[in-house]
């Protein structure tokens, strides 16, 4: 997987995605400490930056495949990703979902087109029920991570911070990402390295799951004892992927950890500083930059916000204890 | 004034201001019956427009009003549009609030270096307060919309709208824009005008303070019956202003009047669609959007979300009741 990807995806990508600004908010400066820029793909299409990788990928399919359909597992990001990208080129799309995924994010899902199939994140392994459907209908699977078109059509993340930084004056950062299977994570990395070479991808983890800090720190892929009980659903994969783990070796900074209370108040503190919608599980890197600023060697930050598909009670409790 | 004047303040504006994206949504477009893009100046510094409009204005001040001060009469967002820009050029600011304003207009008026003065929004007049402090000690009035500085800085949110528009193939809309003193609506209407002449400024207010509407269908300026008791704090205004008034009634279409049930229901739309935080007065342009479509021509609308400075309670409530 080369740079020239991720630039090919770029050129796909444009007119298509919303190119997402750089913000910033000297209160968020003032609690870590430090500079905070925020990319914010909770305003991407579907409310996460899964469309790229997803638009990315769709667009690679044969005429053929495209008739026939596509399959994708998601707890929901991706899946409204392919499920947006397959109606908008005319192919029918199959989304595997956990039952437990937020509502919204199940009812857009299927309002974007999808046929949603629900499954159980505890007892029942979705690689395999994706497979198997495919297999049955002919459907091509689109995974969430372990793709190359899709890490180079989320490496656009990498490209747009590179260039909107620069255009800031920034000359070296920490990027910290949330970090699910890695797609996101890898993707900017690789954008980093060619695009510039003093900014640092540091993927972020929930306690409890952070099966790629302790992969980083042991040199191979680990794995979470726990697969469900987070509220941060969109980042709660088993492990990194046999294709972006690689990647998040060779070019990432040790993995940063951060609690849930933390997502919350960062939630709270995006809603009041910033005014955008942060759902809990892309809400680990902000909360790594405000409440773990000593872990981090850089003066400037840049905080991926990675989506906003959060349920109304979620984010109305979220204000209530912290807002 | 003239659109030279709005194309200065582009340029002066150029690298302090956030470029804010149009957004788009499939499930705002569902709802409205037509193409509906929203301008989310809630993510522009201070959390509204007002910032373009005061740092023009500051931009502007000699060197010594700049060493002496300035103050602003405001609900909160001029206040801290107005705060934030003193504060960068090292000139001192006090603003005059009204006592009811929202929490966190006033806290973060005081956060980003303003001198907070509170009244009675129902038995004082702001204007006059104002003009007895500035007098005293010599501080340069900067109006909230009656000041062609501020005009010009708003303005350049209708030359986005224009540029970007352009970008996404549209040859024709309806702007939709809060209502308050008329300087957003104003500077966007003159900016159409020369940038985008098949774009008609429409403002919106709520239900109760129509004050703008009933101007334009009398043709001199009405006043508002109330002056307080509206969620919509940001735009209750208790009439069009002297420089505006003019502006509008030549450029824009008549007004349209929301009711504020729908403001808290296009905020919910606007959390779950777009991932924006909007406030209620800010609200009115997407609610005449989702909610008054039969009252609007085009096929294509943009709204203007004008601000996001809203309390947590507030916001809790109407995803509670609408989300």
């Amino acid at each position: 997987m080369k740079i020239d990807d991720i630039r090919a995806a770029d050129i796909c990508l444009e007119g298509y995605v919303h190119r997402t600004p750089l913000l910033t908010s000297s209160f968020l400066d003032d609690i870590a400490g430090k500079r905070v820029f925020v990319k914010p793909e909770c305003l991407q299409h579907t409310g996460s930056f899964k469309f790229r990788g997803a638009w990315n990928a769709i667009s690679k399919l044969t005429d053929a495949q495209r008739k026939q359909g596509v399959i994708a597992f998601s707890s929901g990001n991706h899946a409204q990703g392919i499920a947006m990208a397959a109606t908008a080129v005319g192919a029918p799309s199959v989304i595997v979902m956990p039952s437990d995924a937020p509502r919204q994010k199940i009812d857009n899902t299927h309002a974007l087109g999808g046929e949603v199939v629900l499954y159980d994140r505890v007892s029942e392994d979705r690689d395999q029920i994706g497979a198997k459907i495919a297999s049955d209908r002919g459907l091509t699977l689109i995974k969430p991570f372990d793709n190359y078109d899709v890490i180079a059509g989320q490496g656009t993340v990498g490209l747009e911070i590179a260039r909107e930084a620069r255009a800031a004056g920034v000359d070296a950062a920490s990027v910290l990402v949330p970090c699910g299977g890695g797609g996101l994570t890898a993707g900017i990395a690789l954008a980093l390295e060619a695009e510039a070479p003093d900014f640092r991808a540091i993927p972020v983890e929930p306690e409890g799951f952070d099966d790629v800090a302790r992969s980083l720190a042991s040199g191979k892929i680990e794995r979470n004892a726990r697969l469900s009980g987070s509220i941060c659903d969109a980042i709660i994969t088993p492990s990194p992927g046999e294709l972006t783990f690689p990647i998040l070796k060779r070019l990432c900074s040790p993995g940063l950890v951060v609690q849930e209370a933390e997502c919350l108040h960062s939630m709270a503190a995006a809603f009041n500083c910033l005014k955008i919608v942060v759902e809990p599980g892309a809400a680990v890197a902000l909360a790594a930059a405000l409440f773990h600023a000593e872990q981090i060697d850089s003066d400037t930050v840049i905080a991926v916000v990675s989506g906003g598909n959060v349920d109304g009670p979620v984010f109305a409790d979220a204000l209530t204890r912290y807002a």
